[in-house]
């Protein structure tokens, strides 16, 4: 018979014990902060109807990364992040809920993309997000900016520094129109250069411009960026409110301790964004600037769902994308992870099976995590390399004179000492241990 | 423009805020008892390929509750249980894990059943296991019994004291060969049969086992149930050991103070089962039994993926099914789940939104969980209401004085108090009113 593949399909992550509990810390401390700050967790289906998810009539309408598939006469298909879901649960919801209702998802999402470093087809998202009825105060975009600088400095041991470039959706509104681009379509199309621009080479960025739009607004577009922009003021109200607007949220959310710049470049893709912009970037040792995510203001969140206006600002970023390159690349210290155990119950001989179980129970009653070796005709010699294995810091040897006694014989796997105590001595030292 | 649905598809679960919270308290007690027993966390794909998920050839081949799905060449599925990643994992890392391996997963699953209470198409299941390399002592059998107990136990407030069932493959095995049953097919249909014992009433059953198996067979099998099997000890060594067996863990996990009786009608779907097979129940107070969930002892976890003999014992059971509908019934008292929020930040005026975040920052820097009320222009009776509406036990008021004197106005939702205070005092207040 063929043996099937052990490995998982490519671009899904599996990771080991070690790593796995490192993830999980990191993952516990992202959401510690984002509990503290008041956001409510969601855990939405993985899987949505495809008219949720596209507005396409049939699957060959898309250039998919989505992984699609039908049962009976539903077709469906994998979340790919988490708006779309959220979009439907608040329309679903909205007498359910307290607005400004404050939510974040930690989930895994799915894209069919071409794997890469750093890009799974399965991937843990964390999506944060504030919601109004009508309308949203834009000093919620300063605190989910700031939360989110908060959560990434959770795991800043691990990551490093992060900051955040912070663009404007209505900046360049009122821009276009001062330049005199006209209509949305040449407007789209004039942001889709913009975003493109970190990508391209000076030279190209300009020429591309100008042939779409001429010399001279090129130019003007051009001379946009770094503090340019700061020449449009006292043009038209349209820009003065925009840059007004983009340079107060830079000043509030440095003033909250994040590492901000204005950075006009930042327009983001997604058609849904209409105020501040922002992408947060870690800074690495080498130099290395990486992007984690980002987000921004949206005005019609639930629009397909329900005609109740939503407004809202959110931000997404993915954990596994930002956590597990670090594991590939071994930048991890993975030795304050490589066990969680404190002790480990050796039993000589079957015997001494009952009385070693209930010191496990006693062990574990007080929160001590404790793994027990129930092979218990191997030799000492084994069960201690067990010990060894799993790195324990501490053995509880259980043979015949201990059950006599009613004790146990406690080893500290570090120094070797040893002695013989009662069961709630050997608690007592374990944990005055740490 | 038709909205688009705003329900998730049919048997798919999204929960309401203080219902996710109930059930994530749930999930945190249940994964604190199988960390303390060691077990480590696994997170495999929800995706696997579709040779890893079947042994057939192709979609049309299974009849199938199975999600398959197929991107350019490569079939795939979503996984059904718990088991077949963890195959797959441990075969191909067995050179990467501690023998005897704990690990549990807490992971969502999919099966494609006709949704009914209880029975979900997406669904968290809790995997647990050990596994040994070629050997692997009855012992863990008891302790993965207690540790599922343990589990249920720390949600029992919500669920009720639980009972496990204690069945043997071993015993059957001997059994029929000692009626004379032969050959492995013949087996395997008696054993059908057996499993099927509850869901018919008796005259049913022993007509069935008559016409398969003639009336003498059915009358000795009949006689096996409650305490019938111990008049077949002293007939064989198989038999013997069979019994022996089940009276020993039998008496071991009643001496680890779990709830248990010896009944041999549970023998478990699965064929891997070799050994001890269990089911978990718990006893609703209307005299309603409900199944938890069980497991057993497998000796070839691995076979399809490697040719080293992994030995293993595990349970599995599903929170899911287990929790949401005790939500369905409205039988949980979600109050105390209502809000986790410690304090609202009520902000008077734009000019009062810096200093009020920075008493936000210090508030959750002290680990208390606040929310600031933004939208500065509403009245101080609507900011009252938010805070309200969101449950807070306290509000903190931020207007000109409070800036202007470095200081909070704090109130005691419940009881109408407020005072005056520093940031400092507002922490200590609310730290100690818990």
């Amino acid at each position: 018979m063929n043996l099937k593949p052990t490995k998982p399909l490519s671009g899904f992550i599996e990771l080991l014990p070690a790593q796995q509990r490192w993830f999980d810390e990191c993952a516990r401390r992202m959401q510690e902060v984002l509990k503290t700050a008041g956001f409510a967790r969601l855990d939405l289906p993985a899987v949505e109807r495809f008219e949720v998810l596209t507005d396409k009539d049939d699957f060959d309408d898309i250039a998919t990364e989505m992984y699609l598939f039908q049962k009976g006469d539903t077709k469906m298909g994998l979340r790919y992040d988490g708006t779309v879901g959220l979009a439907r649960y608040v329309a679903g919801h909205l007498s359910d809920l307290a607005f400004p209702f404050r939510t974040y998802q930690f989930a895994k999402n799915y894209r069919a993309e071409r794997p890469q470093k750093g890009r799974y087809r399965e991937f843990y998202q964390i999506d944060l997000d504030i919601l109004g009825i009508e309308t949203l105060s834009t000093n919620y975009d300063v605190e989910i900016v700031a939360t989110m600088g908060k959560t990434l400095d959770s795991i800043r041991e691990y990551i490093g520094d992060t900051f955040v470039r912070v663009g404007s959706r209505p900046f360049w509104n009122a821009a276009f129109e001062y330049f005199g681009i006209e209509g949305e379509d040449a407007q789209r199309a004039a942001l889709v250069l913009v975003d493109k621009r970190e990508k391209m080479e000076p030279e190209e960025f300009k020429a591309a411009l100008a042939g779409m739009l001429g010399e001279k607004v090129a130019i003007e577009i051009i001379t946009v960026f770094s503090d340019g922009y700061k020449a449009l003021l006292n043009k038209n109200k349209a820009l003065d409110a925009a840059i007004n607007e983009l340079e107060a949220f830079y000043e509030r959310v440095t003033a909250l301790g994040v590492d901000a710049v204005v950075d006009l470049s930042i327009v983001r893709g997604h058609g849904y964004y209409t105020g501040i912009v922002f992408e947060f970037y870690f800074k690495g040792k080498d130099g290395v600037v990486t992007h984690l995510g980002g987000g921004g203001r949206y005005e019609n969140l639930v629009g397909k769902f329900s005609k109740t206006k939503i407004i809202g600002v959110g931000a997404a970023f993915g954990p596994s994308r930002i956590l597990v390159p670090l594991l590939e690349d071994n930048k991890i210290d993975l030795l304050p992870f490589e066990s969680n155990i404190d002790a480990a119950v050796l039993v000589m001989g079957q015997a001494q099976t009952a009385y070693a179980m209930s010191a496990l129970n006693a062990l574990r009653d007080a929160n001590i995590v404790a793994v027990p070796y129930l092979d218990t005709d191997k030799k000492f010699k084994n069960q201690m390399e067990f010990a060894d294995k799993i790195k324990s810091r501490f053995s509880i040897i259980i043979g015949e004179d201990e059950v006599k006694e009613q004790a146990v014989t406690i080893k500290n796997m570090t120094s070797g000492e040893q002695s013989k105590m009662t069961v709630k001595e050997a608690i007592k030292a374990i944990q005055s241990n740490v």
